[in-house]
């Protein structure tokens, strides 16, 4: 029986996620809730050995669907072994990443079809839908830009390459917003830090109050 | 473009797919056909790598959708770099088990849903369904004992418990066999090794001449 709250944040390179998260675990703790901050593969055995398979440089021959089916197979491991869980021990759940970084990078950008990697993530995720999925959205050029100033180097041909690609991720990630309106909401990630922070640990916690008055 | 033929063998452990596949590379060589062989992962080294997460005896906590996506995967990848290549070519690609064995074991045997199995192999498949599947059939108990022949072993504990696994996986088959009837066909394997050859080479011809009626 589920009965913690699962929470997904998503968002393209750049836009903050991995900050942000960090806040969170201290804020919501603060507010006396447990958490579990997680993503894939997130220590599990089995989907570490599949994100070898997917990142093996050998592998170059690999398809755009084999891929995809290997995402889906990893992320329903994790599910399984971390994040039901914690669920079922009523934690909330933060995952860095889930099935809308499949659909908007795989299905939209790289065009496999957002509804055919749909059909695969449901297959692999069943009942355990996010709750709620926090969309960190910043306009490309400000997310590379911010990637940019990590790396302090000039911009080069395959950074502008990845700008039309960053484009199309965040297209994406706007139309799985129309398409899901009631669990994806998004958050302005090119507000300042703190702004951020507190927009998400507000949406967090009315959505706890909300799930705690239905029980 | 595909220009081949594309023939799945499917069946229950002790059907003698084996056997035959072996008589139908040299029959249907007689009859001046080009013929590609093949099992999954076929010596594709990114189909080798996923069954070596699945077969790993450490992976006990494997869970059976991570499974079926893996198998998934897997066959896409064979699909990719090995059938449709000598589709493409001309060939009569003869495949040992493929999708039907998915949905009979995983689907059906093992309880994970025909359906939901179904909805993510036909994504791994897209649109290289076979063109002719031939189920070979054979009663549970007539293939067990084939098995023991084989192995000169006494009956166990073990394998009554695989007799009801096998009913159940024949109960697939057959279900199959009924949904898609116009692509699977069957054979009844009990019959003498000889005849279930002749069988299997007529109904293969068959196809190719229908195949090239419609050219």
């Amino acid at each position: 029986m589920k009965k913690g709250l699962f929470i997904t944040i998503e968002g393209p390179e750049g836009a903050g996620k991995t900050s942000i998260i960090q806040m969170l675990i201290k804020g919501l703790a603060e507010e006396g809730q447990t958490v579990t901050a997680t993503r894939e593969p997130g220590g599990i055995s089995i989907s570490e050995q599949i994100r070898e398979v997917i990142l093996n440089r050998e592998n170059t021959l690999m398809d755009g669907r084999t891929e995809a089916l290997l995402y889906a197979a990893a992320r329903r491991q994790h599910l399984v072994e971390k994040i039901t869980p914690a669920l079922e021990e009523g934690a909330i759940v933060l995952c860095d990443r889930f099935i809308d970084s499949s659909l908007a990078y795989q299905g939209y950008a790289r065009g496999l079809g957002i509804e055919e990697v749909y059909e695969i993530n449901r297959f692999a995720i069943g009942e355990f839908m996010p709750d709620l999925t926090l969309l960190f959205d910043v306009r490309p050029e400000v997310g590379l830009a911010r990637i940019k100033a990590h790396q302090e180097r000039e911009v080069n041909r395959l950074d502008l390459e990845a700008l039309s690609f960053h484009k199309k991720v965040r297209e994406g990630y706007l139309q799985l917003r129309n398409k899901y309106s009631s669990r994806i909401v998004i958050v302005d990630a090119e507000a300042p830090v703190e702004s951020v922070y507190r927009e998400s640990l507000k949406l967090i916690m009315e959505k706890v109050s909300e799930l705690s008055l239905k029980k």
